[in-house]
């Protein structure tokens, strides 16, 4: 995996954000803003964008051509990822995707985000509620298969 | 004292960098940049500027103009303020000014940070050695007295 | 205008930026997140909501629904907003909505984001392209009034 | 309820660090430190203090005598709070309180800290583990009512 | 030296604390938060976690039990560290340790946090005072040797 | 290119705006504040020097000698950096210098902030419209090329 790094301060908020949007269009695994302080009193932003090494081009071009960047750092980076796969779990708010991650012996449980937030809107419920049932189906299926 | 506020997302990093010297410029008592978050992934700077009512017009025409907001907040701060007065002291590196501050039985020492900061550049030492010395002559002085 | 605050240190971001959305919705003018630090070293985030008085228990009841805070504060804030009007321009990028702002002798536009994200999108153009030329726009405009 | 703020610059994290625990100790309702950007590109640290009225004057001091700071504003809140209590739970991790906080027709319950702390370390389980367990011990008991 | 690094948007603050706490009881030579923005507007924490490489598999098992995470990256780094030993000074206070760090021509004091807490704690003054004392101390044995 | 990076917590920010006038004066190419959290409740601030390999020791000694950390991380970096060059362009405001980028097709103006601001102060008139002018004379310039 790839990491595209940028310290930006002459772009603003409303274009950082179109940014972060077009690069996760384009296929960025992850990106993220970080605050920092530059010099002249400039509070600026570091953006950093996480891809395949197969991305890396079109990522790289979308840098330089949304904000006003005119250098990016690159680098690589290894990662683990415990192994996953999306397991569907009935709940009184219709069935959610979760998905589910294991490594050695832990395992753990995701609620799909977006599932969640149609079914809060559709029940008229808080997101927290969705969550919470559908950890709490995955939980005894877990344990029902003890 | 009156506090100014604006919650600033489409103005640059070097923008704000040259609207906080303005404002210094312009007499605020104080001007700070805090990181926020806001909609639509908008990395954004709410800047807050402390200033005496009597300059409140200016100061508030300063933000306008310098930076894209299109609003400010104003709210009134109730303040303490510890007495203070500038006493110079003598040190290895020159005379430096200290602000003593004192409220109560809490005495405070703070070198004055230009006059640090050239003796730092004359001397070819680093500042946390002027602070240091003459710190340590304000503490000597105060014991001296008791 | 209200501002309604909360320091929040147990819900997960996918929460509070299901949140953000969520009062968004329900009329909340401005909502922004502040990362704060609390006790037993715990990264925070400061809730900030402002709203119009009629909105209050609407947006209090969201955040009090959708986050696990069991409190908030309430203050009044006193604003001054620049008088706004909406004006369309005409660029190579099509009609884009300008937001024209007065007060005084200042003069600002600030285009439409959606309106632009449109535009950069269809034309393959950078967004700070289509920014550039509506303000230009509105700036011939202006100028050729005088 | 009284809140207590200062911006500063000069004072280390770990002085920083120990005055939260001072103040806490000394009856602080809440502590919390926002990073901001200062003059002269100084980072530094809003300090926000929470506290009630008849604590003033020892928080105010606390404050004056830790940190550098020689000022500091102070403002009322205004605050809902929901109503709380705390009940025990009975989990496999051993009895746990919870935090039960109940407004209009919103419930909900935060397992105390300190308690799922202890028992995640007595058990060997992650601190998840117990909160998920005290959590649903809660959704039962409160269903079961129904 | 390894450094371990997650963004993590699904972990409440409570959690993030207490998984510091964990990781510096596992060994880890440094733990830090940094605040971040991720997509969906969701605040967000990068967990960086430092320890020796004998160590990777300890702290990165806790990460991955006591967080969401279902992913890390780990890094090699390269580092400078001065040559450190403790030397205990007197102090009106009594005893403190000292860290002293000497690099080439560069010899720097650190009096330790947790004697001068309890120092200040037990003598009834400001930390700062007690650091000012112990740091007053070395200075003068080292000016003595000269 | 090499990037130094320190995680500081003992170093006030007054300290660490100087430290960063001082690493510029001596070369580095930048210099940032990343505000973080470590433990014991205290705000730090990571401190991250960019500086070609042949200036690797000044800089970390400039790092060891003017702050408190007795360590730090050294790593080096990969960067597309677009091609430069400065255009002088006339304005209203006086000649400005442009510093042109170009990269593929991408090419990029950013008119000097230093001379910007010279002639914002000079007119009377706000950065941004010295900026808006002198990138309007950019693209007259480009697009009569064409």
């Amino acid at each position: 995996m790839l990491i595209l790094e940028a310290n930006i301060d002459d772009t603003t908020g409303e274009m950082m954000g179109y940014t972060m949007e077009k690069l996760l269009q384009a296929g960025a695994l992850d990106v993220s803003f970080t605050p920092i302080y530059m010099k002249k009193n400039r509070p600026a932003i570091k953006l950093e964008v996480m891809g395949e090494e197969e991305n890396h081009d079109r990522l790289q071009e979308l840098i330089l051509t949304e904000t006003s960047t005119i250098g990016l750092r690159i680098r690589k980076a290894r990662r683990l990822v415990m192994k996953r796969k999306s397991i569907p779990v009935e709940t009184e708010f219709g069935t959610i995707s979760v998905k589910e991650a294991r490594w050695k012996q832990i395992v753990k449980y995701a609620p799909e985000y977006e599932d969640c937030r149609k079914a809060a809107q559709e029940h008229g419920v808080s997101l927290a509620e969705v969550y919470r049932k559908a950890e709490e189906a995955c939980h005894q299926k877990e344990e029902g298969k003890k």
